[in-house]
């Protein structure tokens, strides 16, 4: 593909300097070799270009590049270079259409529908068109799964779950597992049946070995095109809204409901039956005990106001300092 | 089933508004429709149940309601709800007894047993009644699984690991992995291998995407009872006791000691070789480094007693004020 | 064995008391029975050797012990137990060398190798001799795995990835899931393609249900003789170095590059686009957001010098004395 070619396609100008050459394939700045394509987002790594072997590269509006290389000029030279990906060098892991003759399949499946080794599909499964299950793949009784979605190895989707359109679910991910729930009376505990499901809208993507329970009654769900990393535990009755962000590691727990385009970063831990309001962003590795309104950006432990938090960060380290200005013997470390 | 008989059977009082209807369902308070029944177990969801459609709800004793409802009035409405739940709607998913002809089987097994498709049982394991595999287990040589456990898809259970009977072990859920011991000389590792085992005891329920370590040597080992969370880390050697909650995401670290009916809070983290009494509760996200004595509430990293602990932590709000009455400059942040 | 031959073989010098007996195993000091060997690392258990059954103990230069038994003295005791337990106790899990009818394989596998049952090898794999796939294995096209390496059962190993020789990876773990990547224009979420790989050098150890992300493009690197414990997150273009330590939980943010020797404790947390030097310790539940130069020991969050974040948390305690010294209304706590 000739590099006028590929400016077209990811909606970028060309700026050349020298050949509109053939575009044999996209790297990192600093292992692009000549013929390929390469990208800067943050202009603090400008200076990378000057060394790159690079022969073109993605660069945002107002740019000045003092080198002779042609540019790619795009308002959002991210999604201009995660559409350079897509065309250059994308590859979905290869699959074929049809049911391999090792899998245990006990549902009507459409024929586009690509159904791998090892997969087992249990009773009264509505597979949409062109769901990909990799091998190794295991669907409870009566599970939906709608058009387009793409589950990888090892994945365990629970009887009764509905999944949406065009979804993604990485490795070794269990949706619909028992919530956890006991009525607990002398200190023996009672479960309580878990006979609700999990509801995942459409355009999700769902990370490795992430865990989504299901409801005790009604459904756990996850709104349209939120987007989950790996090792995330959602519990029992949590909402999540649209356009989430719900970064590695993170836990939310019983009956939260989280709003639209919130941001919860790695680690965070979410307390139960609390309100995350619309585009609220949660630090990394905070511990949210209440509610959150509207827009607001938490962190820390407990979670308050990022700005607060911030400062009372800051303000902690001179706490040996504090300390000896009061005169204070500071001997309950040594009590336990 | 009609109210009374309903009533009957999860030992609750009925206090009659109409008639003594067939019960179609159980809902939440909020999507009950006519014909179900519905629950309340806190009194501040009290205002709840003036609007909801449903025909009857279980209450605690001593409550009040205004509007015209039938009443299941029950000592502890949680307990009568959880029953009802299993008698109106719990339905474990769909198994058939006898063994999967795409199974591989290499141990004998009662007739009573199920094993589905895909399931690896290797050589020597001992299976008890009524044991169900659901697709996609693999049990390594001569591990032990007692009557009435009931194991998910894709779960691990590694060689010699013993469970006892009545357990329920969620998908992905990996038992009896080697502890993670080296020995580190001129900073290289040398694995030690891991010759012990797990004991899991019975009637205990082990989440999803669970990791349990085998013991270095002798075991590790879950007490009866015991309710483990998931994405739940129990590392070589740990003892938990019997009745104890482990919410998900928590870690303990090899040869910890637990007693019996102690809660550990999700996301909380436990050092390693130490020793937790009876009845303890470790709060949310704390992280333990010191033993800590029968019946304690600890919380906060490190983890204290509670009651301190919810004063420091209020009082670290005030830090930017008190470094500005003390007029101490707070560079330290700067420095890194 | 007689002990003469153990000793000899472990390395250590032996002090009989009584016969040269044959051993007839090995156990934990509590537990061990006359016959056998038993050992201590820390001389605070010196007391347990006066209580203990066992015929012998390993024991480090210069220990004192009262009792009439046979020492076996090692220069280091921890890994001459190691040795001990390889040669007395340690046995993999049994395989058999080549494919089980019941696997599909589409690459050629040396008749040294091992694939069990319900393993799905894809086109174009390369693998090295006497490696082994225990069942229910998944690798994807064009990956490789270096001889001698042991792939636990439920493993994702996805598309292109490379893994070393005699590395030993452990049920559930995946490798070379999608990193987790979007351009959000207005809120929605633009899945960047992850077009890279991972590449594990050799004698890497990882434990159970741990996730490593490919990268966006090149590669996500975990270095030489690096051990990583069990439910660790390690993002896309993570460069960890060799020989390094990752207990249980640690998540790894994107594009972070670590050292060598480095160890980080339990359930830390690493931001994105960081550098922790060589020889680095990171203690459990730290949140590292700064480079961390050469040698460093941080703790805490935010991670500082775990020297200052020892007087700092210790005097975290004193804060209700402090605020009640500088008669600080304390309410910004019930403000939220």
């Amino acid at each position: 593909m000739k590099l006028s070619e590929l400016a077209k396609k990811i909606g970028a100008e060309l700026c050349l300097s020298g050949e509109d050459i053939d575009i044999k394939g996209i790297s990192g700045i600093e292992t692009a070799q000549e013929g390929e394509i390469t990208f800067i987002s943050n202009p603090k790594y400008l200076k990378k270009v000057e060394e790159t072997h690079a022969s073109a590269v993605i660069v945002g509006e107002g740019v000045c590049i003092q080198k002779e290389i042609s540019l790619l000029v795009a308002k959002n030279p991210y999604l201009a270079f995660a559409k350079a990906l897509e065309i250059l060098k994308a590859k979905k892991p290869e699959y074929k259409k049809g049911i391999d003759k090792n899998a245990v399949v006990l549902s009507p499946v459409p024929e586009s529908v690509s159904i791998g080794a090892f997969c087992y599909i249990d009773k009264n499964v509505k597979i949409g068109e062109n769901v990909v299950f990799m091998p190794c793949v295991y669907v409870g009784e009566g599970a939906e799964i709608g058009e387009g979605t793409f589950i990888y190895p090892n994945v365990s989707i629970r009887e009764g779950v509905k999944i949406g359109k065009n979804c993604i679910i990485h490795c070794g991910t269990v949706i619909g597992s028992d919530g956890y729930g006991y009525v607990t009376i002398d200190g023996r505990h009672t479960k309580i049946p878990q006979t609700g499901t999990v509801e995942i809208h459409d355009n999700v993507e769902i990370g490795a070995n992430v865990t989504i329970d299901r409801a005790t009654i009604e459904a756990t769900v996850i709104g349209e095109g939120t987007k989950i990393d790996n090792l995330v535990q959602i519990a029992h009755n949590v909402k999540i809204g649209k356009h989430c962000l719900i970064v590695a590691q993170v836990g939310i727990a019983g009956s939260t409901k989280i709003g639209d385009f919130v941001t919860v970063a790695g680690q965070a831990g979410i307390a139960g039956h609390l309100n995350i309001g619309n585009r609220v962003v949660i630090g990394a590795q905070s511990g949210v005990i209440g509610n959150v309104p509207d827009g607001e950006v938490v962190s820390g432990f407990p979670a308050r106001k990022h700005s607060l938090m911030m400062k009372v960060y800051a303000a902690m380290l001179e706490l040996p300092e504090i300390i000896k200005k009061l005169k204070i013997k500071n001997e309950k470390w040594r009590k336990g």
